[in-house]
């Protein structure tokens, strides 16, 4: 019923070398993922990459050309190596300076005297963009263009998506449905599982295992944006399950 | 003491929607992440892409021709949605087909008669490939190049690590040390933290605060791979923290 939506895609570019090291285990990729899920976005790539203005600038570039949105985390913060919003303005192309309204922003929790000039760095906002406050801290990210830039503290990133999220071009949502293989083998119902993806191409069907003591375990996901056709899917998925059930006594 | 060590880099490519589609928490990139720091190999990229053949080989060649490794998780599988042999293939080059080592090793736990064309699927190997088995399944991963191709189950893929971990090749491993700021604020110290960085170029110094229980916490870490110029870096650090303690004694 109604008009298609569109497609809405989006990337994720999260900046850190902490991330890298394995310092630090990346909480907002899942988080984000789930988000976009949820409000009918198409998460289509991931990137992490150092803090190097010239790969931030590439990813970042790479990423917007492509994708209906591009969501950062991390380095926006008032230390040497938080350059994430210089990267972004050199990105764009557009000049880069002390943003007085985030300056006021600041000054709500901190005193003039204590304004000094590292905390003053976080008020450096690429001309042109527009504001993303959080709840968690007076540090605002920013929206420039279709890039979303957030800091990297999960809390206080995710408090930046609540913001932005009335405000996100979304399409029709993803309608997931999960099936227990219930002790049918992958390879028993791979051939088969093949058939039912080729016949209904509109779906996105996966086959995912796990290993958990010592045993495997199967879940196969129906992924589409049509009701019916997931429906259809879904019971095509568990008629074969049955068949093999049936065909083999001993699964 | 000794010749310096060579500087040797990987990229991390994880392939599945599941990652992207929110479905599964990716636990292979910090894992590795870990692995590289703990042996000396720096990674520099990580990149998540979908189970999409021409993603899969941009990425691949992308990433295959800037580092000195290429690890790649997900997707080789028995079912339709597991592409990354082929596409692999593709990216390098070469043709594919099923290899007998691999039928030997899958019929070691299934019967002949169970051996179908989906679960030979998994014995499908670019040329040229080395195999990379491991001790949880019996479908090997490959090694193709520079392009270390394992599986996206975390603990296959661990094992699949281990069996490679004697033959990469690594460099100087990475001195870290944390220094908690000890409830100095992160604008407080990031002038003078940006100093010690700016004369210790030879350092990667980062500030990371985290936020739990309605407070900021923060962490400052100082990697480098000579251990001299850590400890004369880490004693900076501490020297500066010590003296804003000493300033601000509300700290």
């Amino acid at each position: 019923m109604g008009k298609a939506k569109k497609t809405i895609t989006a990337a994720v570019l999260v900046i850190g070398d902490e991330i890298l090291s394995g310092r630090t285990k990346d909480k907002n990729i899942g988080y984000i993922a789930d988000f976009c899920t949820n409000v009918g976005i198409d998460l289509a790539e991931v990137r992490i990459v150092p803090d190097v203005e010239d790969e931030i600038v590439a990813a970042v570039n790479a990423l917007r050309s492509r994708y209906t949105y591009v969501f950062t985390t991390g380095g926006i913060g008032p230390t040497h190596d938080d350059i994430t919003a210089d990267a972004i303005a050199k990105a764009f192309g557009v000049g880069i300076s002390e943003n007085p309204e985030v300056i006021g922003m600041l000054l709500t929790r901190i005193k003039p005297e204590d304004l000094n000039a590292a905390r003053r760095r976080m008020a450096r906002i690429p001309h042109g963009a527009q504001l993303v406050k959080n709840r968690v801290s007076t540090a605002p990210g920013f929206w420039i263009g279709n890039v979303i830039v957030m800091a990297g503290v999960p809390s206080i990133m995710q408090s930046m998506m609540d913001a932005v999220a009335d405000k996100l071009e979304t399409g029709a949502k993803m309608i997931i449905e999960t099936i227990d293989a219930g002790g049918v083998p992958e390879g028993a119902y791979a051939a088969g599982l093949g058939e039912i993806a080729a016949a209904q191409g509109e779906l996105s069907i996966g086959s995912y295992p796990s290993f958990l003591d010592g045993k495997f375990r199967n879940q196969i996901v129906v992924r589409g944006k049509d009701a019916g056709a997931v429906a259809m899917g879904v019971d095509r998925v568990e008629a074969l399950l049955k068949s093999l059930r049936a065909a083999h006594k001993g699964l």
